[in-house]
């Protein structure tokens, strides 16, 4: 199998805190909030935040559903701690309850998908309380593959791991010293219970992030990704995916008169 | 004082309904939701739906606060029965109201922004069940201005009006019979009981449009808008308030590495 997408942690690092710093000063704006599910991409975002302004200009929101596993409360006061930085945990429960008490026979995914758009409406309150801005957490590989909620968790003033691949945030936050049971635990968006991210897409970061960078960094064509060891369904099948989430990653079109 | 950026809407109007066919053709979802709010911009929306899809593939939701007014649930049910469309009231005071209960200082504009998002969030939902788009309803003036609530109410799949000015959607208004008291009555983002967006903005819609017409379409110098008769404070703030808005017509930004 070829080599992944690999990256220097050590050159990495002061791209994405000056990138930081200038977005901050750009926007007149010094602090911070993030929300943190507890995994691995909210995590590393927060340690980043932390380095690149200081504790005192982060402030974290845990917001759980009433299904949110405990697991993933503990893992985000767990960074919290870790960072020493002010952090609150916002129940959304009421909110989300109140809504789909109209309509009961609303699926997990509907569910999911407003419980973060619920999330984001909360952290975007937060900021405009604590003059913030909203620290984005989203990374390559999920908005490639349209692995997100359009206006929930993509929503942000800006995401210095967008340009990272999912393999390569588990790099720096090693690097970073992000807890390894927070790096080493199955990404789970935590929409349902027992959720995985690589079940329910049905593939591997791994494999996924060797491919797309295969094919969108190096350009690759069918015949040279084949001659790599990619099986052909499966390169089908993900280039279907990143053609189908074009639109999670523009602002919505109009036509021009 | 200069002309103003009028339009023929007997031209525009083939170009809008092509451009919602053909956004709806390339999403293979052949149905609309559209949130009315009672105003100009959601109302010229529903009927550009209707004409593009037929009144069938269009439901429209009115998203109604505690302190929202009569007169506007009037209007949005106006707009669904003139349209013969289905509708739904879906009253958002308890998902507000259970989140606000932890924060009882939150000024107007905290809750007006919550307000915007949870709408949003109603709204995606509904599109979920019914396996249709959102048609969004935001304008060019408000989009340069930044008078949008970002995630809240510019979220949407497209947006048909994006390239018309204000006034230019009161043109259009007209010509597709939208009820003249929704085209009269003085434009209200409704956040708070009495707001209209030409006080809140310290300006008004026709004066601006015709600045903004002459600045970015027509590319006029600051002298030759002095010559033309704009009064050079009006010229600087409104060029700020469209410069500090540009965050809000971009996707997040991210370090590319």
């Amino acid at each position: 199998m070829p080599g992944g997408p690999s990256i220097d942690p050590e050159k990495v690092l002061p791209v994405l805190l000056d990138f930081i710093r200038e977005q901050d000063a750009a926007a007149g704006r010094s602090r911070l909030v993030v929300g943190l599910s507890g995994g691995l991409d909210s995590a590393t975002s927060a340690f980043l935040g932390v380095r690149a302004l200081g504790g005192e200009n982060l402030a974290a929101y845990h917001m759980p559903y009433a299904t949110t596993s405990k697991d993933s409360t503990e893992d985000a006061l767990l960074v919290a701690s870790e960072l020493g930085i002010e952090h609150e945990i916002v129940d959304i429960t009421p909110m989300v309850d109140a809504y789909f008490e109209r309509y009961p026979e609303a699926d997990a995914k509907r569910r999911g998908n407003f419980m973060v758009r619920t999330r984001m409406a909360v952290l975007y309150d937060q900021s405009e309380k604590r003059n913030a801005l909203v620290l984005g957490t989203g990374n390559r590989t999920e908005s490639l593959l349209g692995y997100t909620t359009l206006w929930g968790d993509m929503a942000c003033a800006f995401t210095p791991l967008g340009g990272l691949y999912k393999t390569q945030v588990r790099q720096l936050a090693t690097y970073l010293g992000v807890p390894p049971r927070i790096i080493e635990k199955p990404p789970s968006a935590d929409l349902w219970t027992g959720q995985t991210d690589e079940r329910e897409m049905g593939l591997t970061y791994e494999e996924t992030d060797r491919l797309l960078y295969h094919m969108l960094d190096l350009d690759y064509s069918d015949e040279a990704l084949k001659k790599e060891g990619f099986d052909p369904t499966f390169v089908d099948k993900v280039r279907r995916m990143v053609e189908t989430a074009s639109f999670k990653r523009c602002m919505p079109p109009f036509p021009s008169i």
